[in-house]
């Protein structure tokens, strides 16, 4: 099966159900850039695709960096001298900054105010904060709550531990034909973030299990990975071998509604660059394309001048750009099972022309092949056989001079990707073409 | 006498008047990619420059094709049960279609509309239908007069022969300076069909006529071909030699009212596609130039990968984009002496720029030099000797540094072609430039 | 001190009134190309700079030139025939046609008229007008003045000569680290016109004598010429070194009050170019960006092919395009204090480009660097040390490739050329960045 067949027989509703599924089962895990709810959503993952989990000990020099301390918490919360927990971790893992160190102890309302963290633009939401690299601690509530506190002696807790330990991640390794890979990565470190991280490890572990069905051109490689310390250790572990990377994408944000945005990697004009852009593009729907920029996700590692891979970036609603985003109503509602499929789609679309993208070399260049004879042509307009248009076998005849792929015969023609694709093969078939190793 | 001047001395009413008499002589000819009609039309352009005909034997292998048997008719129609002809050859060759097989024979009006065919969108016009490659025969007529045939047993009869012969086209050879070449090609295979074909048989004709006044820098090649088969065979014939081509264009849709359109060559930098676009930019009028597609005229042929030629076409109304197109109404209202004579106009300019597109380098490349006591200089702006601007010049004087031709400093400068050229050969005369060889 | 901190300090009124002071010194001088008038003009500059002036004689051969005759001019006037001075010398050195051969006549009106210019176009203002290398006489005076001359016989005297001397003019050159040289050129040869000249002339003195409080890294060389012939003569004496010039601007026309006008080097994207274009386009003011062309100030001569140096032209209301161009109304009320002060801060902005347009190497370039433990790194956004954002410091990590100069850097990223360079220091001094050899 090619992804072509795969996309062609997606069930939208069913795959937008099942993603949808997989996101509210991740939701509650409270993950970090370590630690064991990292691990759980790991596990999670390797429910559907056989997921090797790598170890890296804290204190690993990793590029620049040094893998850090190992965090776990297993409770949180402020209580006031009634001992009622105002603020309690077990309802939301938002409420406790991430990576806080423990602590347990008494204080009044002012001293414990500079430890609080809230939106007083957003008075009803909870802020998500992290302190990875700066031993602190601290609670996250909302401004209304904050408000609301009255003056009293309060305790708080939190039971977490910051020891060496490990830093995991996933990685899925899917081998096609040729060495030569397409990196698939997301974040698997935020806690219960619906739409920034969790729709993008749901869609990654999507399409690998939908392209384990498929027989493949490339190579394929998924990354389940920490933001930034996360693509920095795989990049230290992998630096002798990053350049079998001749395509590849960060997945994130792609679950709200928005339209899709794609931000383009360092090179600008590299082949996924212009993939995408035309998938979006012959959809039809509003779409935005970003030039590259060293600020986002983990194309930033993957951009940097010293990899300087082609990794573009692929989401809808870009981070800081949804108000919701880094709060606690980036929730369950925000993300739709729609969105979810459609982003699904799309990807498989991006992929299948990655896949298609071959060049070819005409056998026949000098003056144009008698296709009548070969019942290749219809007199009148139309199409010929397996539903190649006339007209799409007269461009790829032209442009088959081993300068032009078929994306690129798809883009100077106006005519759609599949049917540039369609007119090559059955070229080929006839003996008219040759495809060219790539 | 060089181009400049013979456009310049131009009289269009009376280029007009003689190239309307000549489609109006060509149009009643039942022309075919084969057959007497073609030699008919060929004997004609004879009579205005010496075209030598070439005949091609029926067989003969070509690229990928092979010349088809030659076609001749003699007579066709449809006469009712009375013996009145109700379709009649004789009335317009349109009637019959193109290369149809011998056939007599009785049959009822159901068995009769198998082989009729008409415009229902335009039910009082002729279509032009073909069937070259597959063997059949057919009648064409008015949708109205369809519509009014009664229930009746109809005599059919074709009086055509199918056989081995040849296929006949012009070619005229005129020499200039050098032996690098400019192509002019044309259609002569429509029958009645004023504007596609006839129009660019006699523009391509008047053109030949008129340059073998001149003294030429290049050489130049018209050819009068059945389409496709004949620019498939010349290219045949041709192979070896066809890398003296520099530029060319086929001609086609010249004689109707509509604004000029340019059609670049496969390249779509080519010389002649700047040079075109220049001229009709200059022209002031409302044009269009279209970028290269592998569909239209037999620039396809000529632009095939493995020639790639610098062949583009120059029409006024495209083919297919005009409602008359392949009827019986494209006839000889629908061309005009007025838009042959400016096609005729703007094809000798289009020729004019690429004769006078050479490079020259400034003898004097350091600093300005002194116009002044060279009499090249008014001071308070205006032109010196010749009619030549100050302006030009100065451009001129700037930019012959070996990497800029006439057309260059032209577009570059926004100032006429004719101007730049005649600055650079005033300069030339006092010895500031010299021209570089081509 | 560096050109940041002179633009910074600037005190613009103070700088202003000092600019528009010189304006008004210099206005009454009856400069030309050649003699005492040019000479009193080097005089009054160097009593702010340290000018070498520069003594070529007549018939020097320059180039495709030869220095003419010096002309001198004590007094010039028409009488009526009551003795009366209509048109006066004394009252504006633009009555007399600038270079007119000595004369002591009498005549009629009628014959009078032939010597006078006027612009019926503007009746109020007198003209100005040259006749270089043409020997002849004439008076400029208002058309309502000559409309107003009665019939009567008047006396005519110019009092001039016209002889073998020199051909003056200035050069100040200022050492930088680097032999590499950016040329300011400027006119110093039209008399009393405010805008045109004598603005140029006070801008680049006042360049001079602040980047003389500078540390510099080019070397700076300061022309002040006659037009035309004055940088013809300098290219023919410094025909072998004029390679030494990496950048360069024509200043002229820097005092109306009309927005920014550049105009393009031939080569249309050296370093000058997109520095000037960058900074207009910082400032935010409205302005124009103008292509090369081979006519108006001396960047025709630095530009001719043979030389074809990186040199613009800096202007506000380019010659032509205000109406008092070349008349009596191009006087001091034409140019304001405000907009002199504003040309200058805007040339040194330049400069600053030019000098911090360094390129650098990250010496970290897998991976971004970990800044936080730096110092460089704000969690919440924001700046960090030394006001540098960290935006600024990831564009100039992600493109410190060698291949990308700040200027690029500030033009990619859309961040101020300031923020980028001092994010570049900021980044060399923590050893993260190293600066490449220009």
């Amino acid at each position: 099966m090619r992804i072509t067949d795969v996309r062609a027989g997606l069930d939208r509703d069913a795959e937008g159900a099942g993603m949808y599924q997989t996101v509210r089962e991740l939701y509650p895990f409270c993950r970090s850039i370590t630690g064991d709810g990292l691990r759980q959503t790991l596990r999670t993952v390797q429910r559907h695709i056989p997921l090797e989990v790598r170890e890296v000990p804290s204190g690993t020099e990793v590029l620049d960096w040094t893998v850090p301390n190992e965090w776990n918490i297993r409770d949180g919360y402020i209580a006031n001298s009634r001992g009622e927990r105002v603020v309690d971790f077990q309802r939301s893992n938002l409420h406790v900054v991430n990576y806080s160190v423990p602590v347990r102890a008494r204080m009044g309302l002012a001293e414990l105010k500079s430890h609080l963290h809230t939106l007083p633009d957003a008075p009803d939401w909870v802020p998500y904060r992290t302190s990875y690299y700066r031993e602190t601690w601290g609670f996250c509530l909302s401004h209304r709550q904050l408000a609301a506190l009255p003056e009293d002696e309060y305790e708080v807790c939190i039971d977490s531990t910051l020891q060496p330990g490990h830093l995991s991640y996933g990685e899925y390794y899917l081998a096609g034909a040729t060495p030569d890979e397409v990196l698939i990565s997301c974040h698997a470190c935020h806690p219960s973030l619906a739409n920034d991280k969790l729709s993008g490890i749901t869609l990654a572990m999507t399409l690998a299990a939908r392209l384990r069905e498929c027989s493949l051109h490339y190579s394929y490689r998924f990354l389940f990975i920490p933001g930034t310390i996360g693509s920095i250790t795989w990049l230290a572990q992998n630096e002798g071998r990053v350049d079998r990377v001749k395509h590849g994408m960060v997945l994130a944000c792609v679950g709200d509604r928005g339209p899709f945005t794609y931000k383009k990697s360092r090179r600008g004009t590299a082949e996924i660059d212009r993939a995408v852009a035309h998938v979006l593009r012959e959809r039809g729907e509003d779409h935005r394309i970003e030039e590259f920029s060293p600020y986002g996700y983990d194309e930033r590692q993957f951009c940097s001048p010293g990899f300087n891979l082609p990794v573009g970036c692929f989401m809808r609603t870009p981070h800081g750009q949804y108000p919701q985003y880094h709060t606690s109503a980036d929730n369950l509602e925000l993300v739709s099972p729609d969105a979810l499929a459609g982003s699904l789609e799309t990807c498989l679309s991006v992929l299948e022309v990655l896949e298609g993208n071959a060049r070819y070399m005409s056998q026949n260049p000098k003056g144009e092949p008698q296709l009548g004879r070969r019942g290749l042509y219809r007199s009148m307009g139309g199409y010929a056989q397996g539903g190649v248009d006339e007209l799409s076998l007269l461009w790829v005849l032209n442009l088959s001079d081993g300068d032009h792929s078929i994306l690129d015969i798809s883009i100077r023609s106006g005519r759609p990707f599949s049917a540039i694709r369609r007119a090559a093969e059955l070229l080929t078939d006839h003996g008219l073409l040759k495809e060219l190793p790539r």
